[in-house]
């Protein structure tokens, strides 16, 4: 449970590689901050009350949890969740409360006020992300208690929260300048596939971690994620080949992250069969969502809503298929047999969850929009959010490093001084 | 176990990486995408087939596994290996298999077709690479089992086969346009260092893992596997400083990497020292080897045979001379009184492996070479193979991101859409 | 624990990314090298006389261990330290000593004879690391046994030994050519913030790990440690908002790393608040301490004074303040009803600790300037040390690859032959 953790922690700076790949040379650093930032900010929101919230004693209706461990009151290094230690729980629980902020700024990648994304990254974890696990994973939860849907790892807290959160904030930001236009090619690509790689990695640390145990449930969660992984990769890659003609190193790397978010309810309550339909189905489905930003002229520019939010639909929804009782216990989905009900729960968890999460993000944005501006100065923008924001660029060659200073470099160089 | 496997699979974009870095800028990518679909293509074809033909019980005289876990037949949640879910202990297999069939495509670098690349490595995975695993490590394998030949964590199947299948495939191919002529110095040495970080990072789990527990003897192979890196590493650079005068960067990750190819099959059944001089003994003869192909022609572009090939005998053989029974449990090499038993049976294994990787690999690719062609155009090698295959180019810095469209960039310029 | 020796070997490659995207490109490799080939050296040494100095039983008044383990003899497979076996509690230690040499690197850059280095490592390891190290971990070593200070994952031996070597050292080189003249830029922020990113995750080995075993005193390590590195990121980015009006990804990094640096002496000892304001401490005290060598004109040229010897001078005091009997099962700090007396054993620690290490360094330092000099040749370090000493550049994009030599690239073009 310790090496998951660190595992699940690394995510977020894999994230920030992917991501920062993506972009173009003027906002690197901007795009790493935005990750960078969200570890800190929810870090410090969880351990004063998110962590309370979320898996406190519910407070009425499965809705939210207590305030009792307000400030991590209560728990001590004696303090055990079950057979681990309250504090490694809460820590697990928290780096995916980071890793799914950090996702949503590939939906404003380039464009977004730095000071608004510190006030909305502590506020949206509250409002939006606190509840959902609440839901999904707290002590009386209505979702899982209630609705009685399955989510293994995580498809609706993380997934469908971060791509529907991610679609609201595009849409209060508007398109970056020259969408549809310039080409906006990613600047670095084998960062990006360093980025996928590290993702990859780290995600075995939240899926078998999901287990909460060594045992054999983690194995077929991890071998799931495997596949699935595998299956969304080529998946990707065969639709490129048909409908482009070309299979792309961006592709292989948003193929398998979109296999990987598919599998993440998934990875512990279906077979392995299921975990490879649900893979290619992710990966062939989200290779055509991602373009549907241009027909519908929302500018998700490192496609969140197109990888998080529909390949976490194909597979919570998925779960209502393939679910088996050799993994979940007794739950079957349609095609072992349960019939039409598992379907029907995952559903309408899918629906409530994006709705909820959509709207309370579009609040969020639209409420610090008005007071201070989500949206960066059209001057720093068009220069690029490092230059202009951060006073640094990302990188500097210089002539062998002598450092003739380019028009467009940073006015006070120095080394963190 | 679970970590250890999740190191594993890390190494494959740790190769990516390290060989991504090598070649020129214009085929990083599609040197990333031969490690990437690697991943995807042998975890199908294990899942498939070849964990039940290397791992299944004996099909007869120890050659192959029988077909009882076809698609995993047979293997649920509870099903254990040892103490290990049968699950888990399937991936960790795979994981091996997937670096393995990575590791060849350096020896083709810059001017394989793509194509070709899809369709070699399943077929490869299950002719070359599951027999040779089951030699050595299925129920009944005639190297272990028979000849009792001492492997620990796969200096037969992984390091022997993958390098002499490397040599086969790049005699198949012929050397790149301009070898010998042209420099073709590594785009990017930091990114080689990086990937050799993460291969040795994963590395012990590689070797570690291959204990199956977190005992004493795990602790000795974790402990071989970092002292044969640090010689390794120093026995190259002290070759280089000698006779080219230059201690470089580039041969500090080779020599790393060759160290850690020869303790793989010693680091558990040899004691400290015989790691030390395992580690030493590659670092210095790798450091030649990888010149032989300038005098014999043969265009191993990235030194698998230098380094996989040669590394992986020495370590093997060696085994002869310092197995030691306080880690084997009884055989013992020649320098522990062992006499020569051992070493000619170390020879002998190294000897078949070697001869049959290289032959049905050989027999592979000719056959692939007549089908559809191995070798990509004369036009798409001189170009690079990312823009002409996969329609990218690793970096685009733009003017500062602008894009203002250099000839020889993509035509449809769009971020995965 | 294997996993967390895993993690804390993943520090050195992680440090050499995070100082060799913060040097100028030519010299990049050179900064590479010195991270790597202090791995090999510190192990080579460790196994043949540093662990036995450092945890043999103790020579006499606690100053130092026993010859009883050179080479490790006396180690075997079954040996055990406690409950860990004593290959994996060893190696577990040379890892730290590994990652300490390594730091010292930064404060002279660009500027340091390769062949120096080599024999810096081996004799500062044996003559300043191993004592601190007994003093502080070893059986019977007299700062913890007699003095009574506390440290949980080595702040003494690590971090203030770090830093006021690499303060010792840079004085003995004096200061790069340009210093306080030239811009001297990062010439890739990326890359420094990957090799944060790296560090924070195998962070989590060095100050979990030091539990010995996976229960809730890890747990709570691991949560402090993480809590403590995201105040570091927001006190140094809330400093630099605050005076110059940009947050920057560099002081982002650097932050988060001096968080960590503080927070390994105190991760077991103190509590959740402790470790927030520890974190915090750093995080603010650093963003300005980089800045005194401007003032002091010492050319500290990657700033190990300002993160590692301040940040961890914060930490091992502020264990006098924080230190709660809830974590260390009995010792108090002042806050805590504890009384003066901690803090002054914590204060007297850093001292001799820091003196031992600051004189004694300048000492290996200034005889091997005698010996063979320690700094590089003038033109050497105007040209850059990667093509006067390794005769390699980082970088090679060339004309797409196709390698029209630039005056400035080296001479003898080859791939490791």
């Amino acid at each position: 449970m310790l090496a998951a953790t660190a595992l699940v922690l690394l995510m977020t700076p894999g994230l920030a590689l992917f991501y920062g790949g993506m972009v173009r040379t003027k906002s690197v650093l901007n795009m790493l901050m935005m990750s960078f930032v969200s570890i800190a900010l929810v870090t410090v929101v969880w351990l004063l009350a998110g962590y309370s919230l979320a898996f406190g004693d519910d407070a009425g209706g499965g809705l939210i949890g207590g305030l009792d461990h307000l400030g991590m009151a209560g728990i001590g290094v004696g303090s055990v969740h079950g057979t681990v230690p309250t504090f490694l729980f809460a820590t697990f629980q928290l780096t995916f409360a980071i890793v799914t902020a950090a996702l949503i700024s590939g939906a404003v990648a380039d464009r977004a006020k730095f000071g608004a994304w510190l006030i909305f990254v502590p506020v949206w974890a509250l409002l939006v992300y606190v509840p959902v696990a609440h839901w999904v994973w707290g002590p009386g939860g209505w979702i899982v208690e209630n609705l009685k849907a399955l989510d293994f790892a995580g498809g609706l807290p993380v997934e469908i929260t971060s791509g529907a959160s991610g679609l609201a904030l595009c849409l209060v930001l508007g398109p970056r300048l020259g969408f549809k236009k310039d080409a906006m090619r990613p600047h670095n690509i084998p960062m990006v596939v360093m980025g996928a790689g590290l993702l990859w990695f780290g995600w075995f640390g939240f899926n078998a971690g999901s287990a909460l145990g060594a045992n054999g449930l983690a194995a077929a969660a991890f071998l799931n994620t495997l596949a699935a992984g595998c299956t969304g990769l080529l998946g990707w890659l065969f639709v490129e080949q048909k409908r482009d003609g070309h299979p792309t190193t961006l592709g292989a790397a948003s193929g398998a992250v979109a296999g990987l978010v598919a599998i993440t309810p998934a990875c512990g309550v279906v077979g392995l069969v299921g975990a490879l339909v649900v893979g290619l189905g992710a990966g062939v489905l989200c290779s055509y969502a991602v373009g549907w930003k241009f027909r519908l002229n929302y500018d998700d520019s490192l496609d969140v809503v197109g990888v998080h939010l529909v390949g976490g639909i194909v597979g919570t929804v998925l779960i209502g298929l393939f679910a088996t009782s050799s993994m979940t216990g007794g739950r079957e989905g349609l095609l072992y047999g349960g019939g039409l009900g598992q379907l029907g729960r995952q559903a309408l968890a899918v629906v409530v969850v994006a709705a909820y999460a959509f709207l309370v993000t579009y609040g969020i944005g639209k409420a610090i929009d008005r007071l201070i501006g989500f949206r960066a100065d059209e001057e720093h923008e068009q220069q690029g959010l490092d230059l202009t924001v951060h006073a640094e660029s990302a990188y500097d060659h210089g002539v062998l490093g002598h450092g003739a200073p380019l028009s467009g470099t940073p006015k006070t160089p120095k080394v963190h001084a």
